[in-house]
């Protein structure tokens, strides 16, 4: 994948690689270059630095980070690069996920998160495409048409046709 | 500003002017055009509806939305463009500003709001920058650059030279 | 429905359809016109400002507006019109749906939504009818007959016989 | 004020009466008769029905009821009424008042209370004067008015003028 | 039962009948007269007043009101009698019952509510015992007996003799 | 004060002694004999047995414990006694004082804690004064008389006389 | 195991035996002799106090209390021992554990316990691994060969191969 | 310090200098050896890397993490070692504190932080020399005056003189 643009999805745990293989499925559908792994910041810091370090310098542009608990993989990449960081909390635990929400939105002054919606797979996907669209305008247009399908789903809505 | 590529700074309630003001004056100070307008999603949707719908014709890429209580403003911005949309919530009111937070960042499968910590508008503004120097690298510099000034900060701290 | 009074029930997902049907067939048993769309503030402003200003033409004076998540729909529908509007967020999500409470009740001075508490369609549907009622004795009167039918049920209860 | 139409305004505390004061002030400025008391719902609850029969006789059509802590002032006085109840909880105590939200919003099935946000005393009296607008023309409009002119506040804001 | 001392039991919800049942079920193997009936504070609050004048007048002593959501029925009970009020939240909805708990303990100054754990019926039943003890040596003595009974239990566990 | 019922008033830190000195004032003004300690459960674990055990010996009837942060006093006393013991949770910390209430109201099965509000100094005082009325006469009346003389302010409030 | 040092791990309640076993089974691979024993500290605090004192003689460095709801176990072992104890908080009741959370984590000042994470029962062996490793090798390097295991596991990982 | 061992003491941010002050300033009373560095585990994250490094090869045996909001020094410090981390939540923002408790307490399987209670520096201190006293007896000896200290203030209490 050398020298072309991509997005790096990197989870924290095995456990949540399905709610993230959305991410996944999503970016491939908009047309943006992907790749996923599983990475813990806890257990594998030095796996993951090597992993940024090495996905940077093969094009990764903007990395979406899931996890759960007390999430600090978002926060650890985004300590390690400049490129945009999406933060996707994992649902679960305490109050169904507001653990690891405060873990990833709260980033104190100078490193930013980009946070969704707990559990939004779908939504960091789309948020990492509008970033790669601003630049790139067949990931604009696909991001737009997307858009567009899920307001004509609403539109042909059984119940709105009563 | 017409043609040139700016961040659009909306802040729904003239109180919360003074946190988001910095917003645009890191924004300033990386280098990035912007501007600030104060408007409620909810006393001013219309007015609201065709500022967005100009600011995009005048070239604006990202939004930052800050707004408190169930604020809405950033997620009805994303609701009417597919460019990002970063939202900021204000502090104060329930449990510290939960109640923004919660309204900000828990959008549904479809429409992402790109949220920051509460009240935390320099990092607002920073991920804007992060976003824009995906293709403009003298933006990308000076956000380079602002991280390394922070770090230099940390090393110089008197209390690391006991 | 042109020309006659009816409570205009929105839904902004397809998923929490079932619940609130509950409110639609409450309104009925009272006699009160109902109608039920499912829009997403999110995914279809468009059709949500172009429904809410035919069904205003066509009679509408209450909204129920039911949602989940970041729950925008009550509140950008309050911006649109000045008839009532009455939020029903939905249950799930972070802590059983305190994220989709705090986004409906929580509105900033100006723009009040009507919130009733966490999956109560039953309740958003008897408080749009206690509104109609105040200058509709026929409705006011099937709320009274509704009010006193929960009584008995309590007299009757076999446990109150021992 | 026998036979008038009128919003009567509970507070269950004096301590709240400042903020309460302002509920009062916005509907006489929105032209509906009103009229305010302090009477607690737990050390005073035989006074609080009496004052409830007796207004309901003299042509109240919607209660506003203010509360803190363990707001239970909105509910009881929406188990002795099929009028609309409007509940406002108090700021304060736990997490900015939570415990006073919840109490309020959070009724069972059967007796629904309108509840908007933590000390949002104006919105309150919006709530009530729109309910009143359905069937009171010159109410409505001053409704209406009161919106434009939130909306002409924000077009004029000078930040709004760069 | 007139004249005879005994606990008054009201639950709010028959369908919270289950979990009461256990609180009736210890008083009875304390030795303590009681009685149970399902009374909602909201939706029959004449017939709430009306029993709870019966039962004092028949020899009520202390209540235990037990209830969910916007749990003010141990409130309203307390506002119409100075004999202790046990107060016992449902578990369910918010949190896992937070808006129970909260609406039932944070009781404003001059009516207090002694509020148990959510859903803990048998803590209930315990906390009126060991109120009546205080001048009934022998539901003193069942009480003692029965926190014996607990503490051999755990002196006995197979756990405890590895 | 040896053979004569009282009422043990343990306060778990000095810096709550203010608050908690309003318990013993109300009690004796309902003419409740009655002792306060300022005695930590987590620092002087021994001089609380003991005290506890004097406290019964000398007649103590009731024990209300006052704490804060994560609060054991209230229940470890419970542990100690199957007498009464009521919980007064200390404001402040987390979320204002939800850390102390939830410490001191989530007692599991067999051993009590009754509850009051967060701060309530004065409902922990009328609680046991309305446990020891059940047997005293004199104290009972105190306690109506009190509840009548809250009444009458809010009879007597001006806001109420207009 | 008289002489020797060991951890004991201590549960408040049978029904948490289940996941505060895989303590002990952890401690056990990693070399660290332990004992675990079932006492509620509110329900059997005297056999709670004379345990505490009999492991201390026999040579327990560490303990690790177990406890849900209003978990007062960690901080009454903490109250009766200045050697480390290890609070781990059970899963359930209010927000998913919130309440055993701060019940065991807010301890005052003088009296520390060691939380970990609701449910992390393998945490909690770890940790007093970790402090006994300090002055014991075999367990520190047991303790490191756990970390490098959990490493090799996320290398292995067969989606960080593709 | 190089060969002694010691605590190293680690602060996210400046601003919370003071209130980790306590923790070195009773750690010197206890007599033990500690070094108080300032470094944001997102704003430097080399640095941190190598003072972690550098401190180990020097002695360092117990690290204490004082962090606010997404507070991930405690839980970055613990990937990097398998000494015992303590960390210490500091107050302010959502809910008192909330935001930086979970982010510190909710650790994943495999890598532990000791957590304290929010704010609470000394008994961060404490629990660090507790874990040394394990095979130190003069700090173990300190540890335990210290709390026959306390104990002794409250004996001497003069409340408790009454």
């Amino acid at each position: 994948m050398a020298g072309q643009s991509f997005v790096a999805i990197i989870v924290g745990s095995r456990s949540d690689l399905e709610v993230v293989q959305k991410a996944a499925d999503t970016l491939t559908a908009l047309g943006v270059q992907n790749e996923l792994r599983v990475i813990s910041a806890h257990r594998a810091p030095d796996l993951l630095e090597s992993y940024i370090a090495g996905a940077l310098s093969r094009g990764a542009k903007v990395f979406i980070c899931a996890a759960g608990l007390a999430a600090h993989l978002p926060g650890v990449v985004a300590s390690k690069t400049t490129n945009p960081v999406i933060g996707l909390p994992m649902p679960g635990n305490l109050a169904g996920g507001l653990d690891a929400l405060l873990s990833i939105v709260q980033m104190p002054k100078g490193v930013p998160v980009a946070t969704v919606g707990v559990g939004q797979a779908e939504n960091a996907a789309l948020l990492a495409a509008q970033m790669l669209g601003l630049s790139d305008p067949a990931i604009a247009k696909a991001v737009v048409d997307h858009r567009a399908a899920a307001r004509r789903q609403i539109e042909d809505d059984p119940t709105n046709q009563a």
